[in-house]
Parts: C-alpha cells; structure tokens; sequence
C-alpha cells in the first residue's frame, strides 16, 4: 500500500513532495517555479478560501479587485516596500510577439512594442492600491476602507517547493485604512485573531501568536504581526501575517484625508494576508507515510462509500441501501461519494482515498447488509469499526467532529512537546539540532546578535509572542541583560 | 437627481461609461487598459460567478488551476491559437529590478536578470494546459478530463472600455479533453446551453445560440459557438463562446490516448469562456438614465430599506419593525440592508441606490409606522405602492421575481422587434443606420463577401443561429445563392 511514498524518517523533504504529487493535490508545471494546483488541491483551497471570505465578511469586508500590474513608477513610491521586492520581481517590458523572420513558425519579441514604463508583475499590491485609495478618500466619512481581494502574485523565488515557495501563488490580501493609529492597530490584531481562529479550528493547526522582530517585518511595515505553526520535523512555518503600515504608504501616495475638525491628516494603514502556502502546511502537520490526512472541516470530500460485492445482483442490493444511507449524511451536510466504479478492485479503491486523505471511509458487502451493519474507518487512526446501518449516519456525523478534534489535539500535543526553554548556548544548539521546535530564550534585542545566531544555526526568530510573560535574563548568545524570551526555531 | 450621468439619448457611449462609475461598479487605474473592480462591481461579479460554478459543478466540471505564465515555446505550439494573440500579449523579460545608479531612490531593470526564454503572461491558458494534460493522460480511463478554471487573463488592445474591453480582465476558462469527436462537441453545445440558461435566466438577458463563420472562429479552433446579446443601441455584444477544438492542441502538444482496444489516437478537445465584459452586457441592456438596473437574481443586494424620520425617539420606533421585517426578508432568502445612516437625507440615499441598480427600495416614516404600512419602489419600473406591514416581506419575494421576469420581458421584446429580414443592399445598409440590431440576411458564405460587408458597413456576421431554417435566396452583397439567413449587426 502506497510504497511510492517515501517515508518521513527516511526523507521527510521527499516525503512532503511524494505526498503532494501522489494525492493529486498539485503538478509541476513547464513554467519554471510555478505549479499546477490540481482538482483535488482547489478544492481543498476553494474550502478554505470560503470559510476566510465568510470570516472577512463578517468582519465587515468587502472584496474588490485591482490590476496585476504595477508600473514601475508606483512600485518604487514606497521605498522600503520597493527595496523588500525589486530582487525578486517579474517584469513585463513587451506587449506583442511577432514571426521571426529568420525562422517560420517561431514568434520573438518584437522589439517595436517596448512599454514605455515597465510593469512589474505584483508581487503585493500596496503600491497599486494606495495610488487607487488616493482618488476614494476625502473625508473621514470616506473611512475606514475595508478591502480584500483574492488574486495571484508573482514572486521570482530562486529555490521553490510546492505550496511552500513557488513563483505565482494564490493569495488573498486584505488592504483597509483608517482615521487613527488605534484603529489600524486594532484591525491589525483583530485579522490576526481571524486568521488564528481559522488556522486551528479549520486546518486543525495550533499556532502561536506574535510580533516579528524588526528584521523579519514586512518591508513597509511598522510592525508585523504573525501565527507560527510547527511542523512533523520541529521546523516552523509562518502561516500567515498581519501588518501595521502606520502611515507610510498614505505619505508615499499623498494619501490624506479632513477629520471632523476639518484638519488634514495622512491615513493610516494595514495588509494582511495568506496563502496557498497554507495547504503545504497542513500536509506538513498532519500527514502520515500513507498519504494525506485532512480535517473533516475543510476536506473536498469527508466520506467515502465503496461496496464489495460479487456479480450484479449483489451491486443492486447494496446500492439500494447505500443510496439511503448516502442522503440521511448529505441531510446532515455531509459531503459523500458512492464510489461503484467497477473499472478497480476495493482494495485499490481504500489506498486511493487514504492516500487522498478522505477523513472517512465507509466499506459495506453483502454479508454486511445481511447483519445490517458497514465497516467505518477513520483515516487518522487508521481503525476500523462495524456500525449497526440505522445509526450509521448520526455514527459518522460525530466521528467527523471526533477527527477534527483528535487532529487539532495530536498537532496540539506536539506543539506544547516541542516549545522549550533554553538557558545556555550550548544546549540552544543542541536541542536545536536534536529535538527542534520552537526554542524559547533571552535575546539581547540586537538585529546584529538575531543575525550572528542565525549564521551560526540557521535559526530564526520567529516571533516574540503576544503578552509575552516578562522576565529578567541574559541574552542566549551575548550574554547581554534582556527583559523577556522570545522564540527561535528553524523554519520553511 | 443623478444629473451627473448622461443621458443615453444625448450620448450613449458616455452614458455607458458614467454608469460604470458613478454607480460604483469600477474605476480607471494608473495601467494603461486595466481598471479596478469596486466593491459593489465585485460583489455582482461573485454572484455571477458562484451560479456559474455551480452550473459547471452540477455538469460534471471541477475547478483547478494553472501557471498565468506560458513560456514562449509553448505559446507558439499551436500556430494558429499563437498567430491569433501574438499581437496582443504582455511578455515577461526580467525577472529583477535592481537600483537606478544614476538616481537613488529609482529602480530600472536588471539587465542581468534577462530570463533565457521570455514569458507570455496568458491571453488564454489552452497551451501551458494541454501540455500538461500531456502528462495526465495516458488511456480512455483517464477520459473525459472535465475542467475549469477562474482565472485573470491578459490581452493587450490599443482601444479599451471599462468591463467590455480591458488589458487585464477576469473570467472562467474551462477547458476539456475527450476520447471522441462526438463527445467533444456533445461537450461544447452542452457549456453553450449552459451559458445561454445563465445569461437568460440570471442576468435577464436573451440571447441568439449560433456558430461563427471561419473569420470569426477563435484561433486554433474547428468551431467556435455563442450567444450573442442585443445591447439598447441595437449593437451586439458576444456574451459567451464555446470552442470545438478538434484535435489541434492534442496534436501540437503530443497528447494521445490509447482506447478499449489498445488503439491509439489523438485526444479531442474543447474550451469555452465568459468574462467580466458580462458585466459591461449587463449594463448596457438594462440600466437607464438613472443609473443601474440588476436583476434580483444577481444583484448584491436585493432590498433596501430607508427609514424617514425625526429625531432619536422616530428611529428607534421604526428599526424596532425594520426589525422584523429585515428578519422576515432574510428568512425568505432575500439580502437586505437598513440603512440608518445619519449621515445623508432620505432623498441622497434614494438616488444612490437607484443609481446603483438595488431592485427593490422600502421607505418607512412615522405616519407609515401608525398606519401599519411602508412605501415599496421597484427601481425596473420606478413605481411605488402603499403596503400593508403584515404582509410585506411575502410582498417583496413576489416583487423580485416580477422584476425579474420583467427585466428580461423588456429585453426580449427589443431583441424580437430588433430582428430584422433584409433582401436589398440598400435596405441592409438603411437598416444598419436607422434601426440596427441583428439584420437576417443571405449570404453567400466566402469570406471574401463577409470581409466586404465589414468594410462597407462594420457590420460582421454574428452568428449562423443554430437550428437554422434552410431557404433558398441571393446574397445581401453579392447576388449569388445562399441556402440560408445569417444575423448581420454591428457588434461591441
Ligand atoms: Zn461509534
Ligand atoms: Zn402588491
């Protein structure tokens, strides 16, 4: 069963990508960098993306779109924006191919159709949005603008993985401004509890919560704000981020607006955002050497039904009950697939679903049907167990829930296993080699010592947590007095 | 009221471009081309496109994504599909900026970051995904692949309007791959009906099913069909097209399939498509010199309810029934909004949401309130009627569906009258000018007299309407036989 995946202990970076190829979640693709997210990958991410649009809304948002270019004067506006991404931008400097004369059938650019102004491909959309925001605020009735967009992005990343880091991704990127600082900083953190509250009850993923230490903000940012997850191998893994612009970008863009008093001032700021990048985590969290493992929440499909029957006597009979059992679990909005292809044995059938991480599976024979039960299985466990028919749906609705939970729990369980305090050097590089996760130690507040830990362990600090507990100490690597821990980790 | 907007009578083309923005639906961007879609243009755009999913869900399809970028080899595989865009394509020829040395703060491109083959930001995705449908399909089993996309695409045309022709638009590209021609082309009438019952039943629009003569045929394929839309000008727009693609992209990319008896073939294909110029359609069929006019079916919103009042002890009396009333609306599926803003007279917000198109408008006063009854507008007909509180919410469901049904009425009694038969040039081209709309005539068939026509009037052929009565007759142009009518307009 499912030999094509390598095993986590024997490469967990094979594995991961074993696994994404092999449950069909996405391809590689001839466009160096870029993937194919496939059907089985989208609809795991149309999920998702609901369940946040849904959470967006209810927060007052509205969605909105803005261009995929950016041109070149707007993009470098913002200096330090500009500066955090010129290195890694697409540029569109053409707007037509042409036949190459010396050879029939080939198109080359034509060098007559030069843009006067480059476009960079977004690879955020601050600069492009804020020049918009310009022309729609006036007054402080005009705020707070709450706006989201979900689109694509181009960052041209030289080492890409799967999800993890690829050129194009999908994203949304939520864009507001305000009349005060407070309320920035309040939309901030509120995004930030959104995005917690869905990562751990949706994806099943605990996380911490935290600000990033000046060298890791988002460039244009006046602070970051962020959720860290772990994964199976101890890394870390930024799962997404909330930015306090301040009001750097309403003074790139002349952005100001006349408060009740009718004095003008320059508006303040926030993004937010996450990603596709998000499936590559929940593969890395939750997955085993079979295959995927979804929580039921956000999985494309929560169950499957497979018959086991000789002949098609035996196909009629069990259909017949199965199409029963198939509509008392959608009353109970339960997403189900009958799968009666006859073009594959069971057995393949239960290893292709497993491998698909489908959170349940139902299989039912004719000696079953006879007792009037169905062997359920639960794909995070792996065990079985034989459910009288009449109760079986009721069974399978609270079994969904108990996946989830026991999902979230065991990431829970691994995260609390894995966050350690650490007092001397030594031992700092020892646990990080050794046991990894999230190292919780003193730092001197220095980007130079972040920087000299980080050469020397590749070990980043990943965030200083919200009402971080403040304690006197010295800092890990400088010895230097510091007033709280903060934690470190390795991350993707 | 609504002074701003002009009048379709004095300029049509002007009124249509200040519906667009005075009613919010989008905006100029600082691209050259792209616009921005506002909020309320966005929310219509997600409700177009959540039915249009489902209908796609409900006939087999799945959603999945690929790379925005073809690289130029690919792009040029098919040589007919890569004639057709190569005009008009955005390419990709860096992938860094770095610091202007002559001026700091400015960024140029990295001429060291020259990529080695240039890419083509996608006018339309048939290349970068049949040849990863290469990889995907190896024998029947692995047949029909049924799959969509929605994604943005860019096609860059020197003349631009806001939804109808943008550099950058968004839209849904399914794309299909078959083990038979019949079943490929079964595939492409099925999406055409598909668009035909959304565009009529949703968007209140009726439209004429045909297939594109050979000049008119999307590149790289065997047949192209449509729907094709009268506009209040009497011009056409086309509102869909679903493409017949043969085997040419199999061909071009390599993708064969072996059948049930081991034989192999090339694997037959096609592509269909609408876009956000559905939104431009939407617009120019129905709205009137007051702003917008959306069928209840689509529209972001479908009723709002005005409260008239003075003073704190009025408002509260009113929300407590608009209470109620919100309740009863939404419990019957309806979205609604109170507005009890206090910051605009009832007579402002009046003329907003007429402008914006909200089908049904409540207002409800003090003295409404005593005598148990409010004032229901209809923004289609601009009446208004005295309704009794108790049976209001009941009242309004009934109303959204008369509006509706009488939004398309309207339509299809001026698509009926604007179908005109032609025998004589002279009459064709006075009916071009006076009348407009679609002009049945004969022709016979070359594209050389399709091309002359063109010339003479910038009237094309529409469509050769499907299901089409066979009758002898001369050619509009030529005098030569003809075996049938085919609809001439000038089109968007
Ligand atoms: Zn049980
Ligand atoms: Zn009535």
């Amino acid at each position: 069963m499912a030999k094509e995946i390598t095993s986590r202990a024997q490469d967990y970076s094979q594995w991961y990508n074993d696994i994404i190829l092999k449950s069909d979640l996405a391809d590689y693709s001839a466009v160096r960098g870029c993937m194919v997210i496939k059907p089985h990958g989208f609809a795991l991410w149309e999920n998702m993306r609901d369940q946040l649009d849904k959470m967006f809304k209810e927060t007052g948002h509205v969605n909105a779109y803005f261009p995929l270019f950016v041109p070149k004067s707007l993009f470098e506006a913002e200096e330090k924006n500009a500066e955090g991404f010129a290195k890694e931008c697409a540029v569109v400097t053409h707007y037509r191919l042409k036949t190459d004369p010396d050879n029939k059938g080939k198109l080359i650019v034509d060098p007559d159709a030069k843009l006067e102004e480059e476009l960079v491909v977004r690879p955020t959309s601050e600069a492009i949005i804020w020049n918009t925001y310009k022309g729609w605020i006036q007054s402080y009735r005009d705020l707070p603008l709450l706006i989201n967009q979900w689109a694509n992005v181009v960052r041209w990343e030289m080492r890409t993985r799967l999800f993890l880091r690829t050129a194009e991704f999908l994203w949304q990127e939520g864009h507001t401004a305000h009349a005060t600082r407070q309320e920035a900083i309040d939309e901030t953190v509120q995004m930030l509890n959104v995005y917690a509250t869905f990562v751990e009850e949706y994806m099943a993923l605990p996380v911490v919560k935290g600000i990033k230490t000046e060298s890791e903000r988002f460039a244009g940012a006046e602070d970051t704000y962020c959720i860290e997850a772990l994964m199976q191998d101890g890394k870390a893994l930024q799962a997404g981020t909330s930015h306090f612009l301040g009001q750097n970008f309403a003074k790139a863009f002349d952005v100001k607006f006349s408060d009740r008093e009718n004095k003008l001032d320059y508006v303040w700021a926030t993004s937010w955002g996450v990603s596709t990048r998000l499936i590559g985590a929940l593969v890395m969290a939750h997955s085993d050497d079979d295959g995927l493992i979804l929580p039921p929440r956000i999985a494309p499909l929560q169950v499957v039904i497979v018959p086991i029957f000789k002949g098609e006597e035996q196909l009629v009979q069990i259909s017949e009950k199965v199409n029963v059992i198939v509509k008392e679990l959608k009353a109970l909005g339960i997403s189900v697939k009958y799968d009666n292809s006859d073009n594959a044995r069971p057995g393949w059938k239960f290893a292709e679903y497993e491998k698909k991480g489908i959170p349940v599976r139902i299989a039912i024979g004719a000696r079953d049907l006879e007792n009037n039960v169905a062997e359920v299985a639960r794909r995070d466990e792996k065990t079985k167990e034989s459910i009288s028919l009449d109760s079986i749906a009721q069974h399978v609705h609270e079994l969904l829930e108990e996946i989830q939970q026991n999902i979230y729990n065991k990431a829970k369980a691994y995260q609390q296993e894995h966050i350690t305090k650490s007092d001397s050097w030594d031992d700092f590089v020892k646990l990080l080699d050794e046991k990894a996760g999230f190292i919780a130690a003193h730092w001197d507040g220095t980007a130079a010592t972040e920087e000299k830990i980080k050469e020397l362990t590749k070990a980043t600090i990943r965030c200083i947590p919200l009402d971080n507990e403040q304690e006197a100490g010295k800092c890990i690597l400088t010895g230097n007095p510091s007033t709280q821990r903060v934690l470190f980790a390795r991350a993707y």
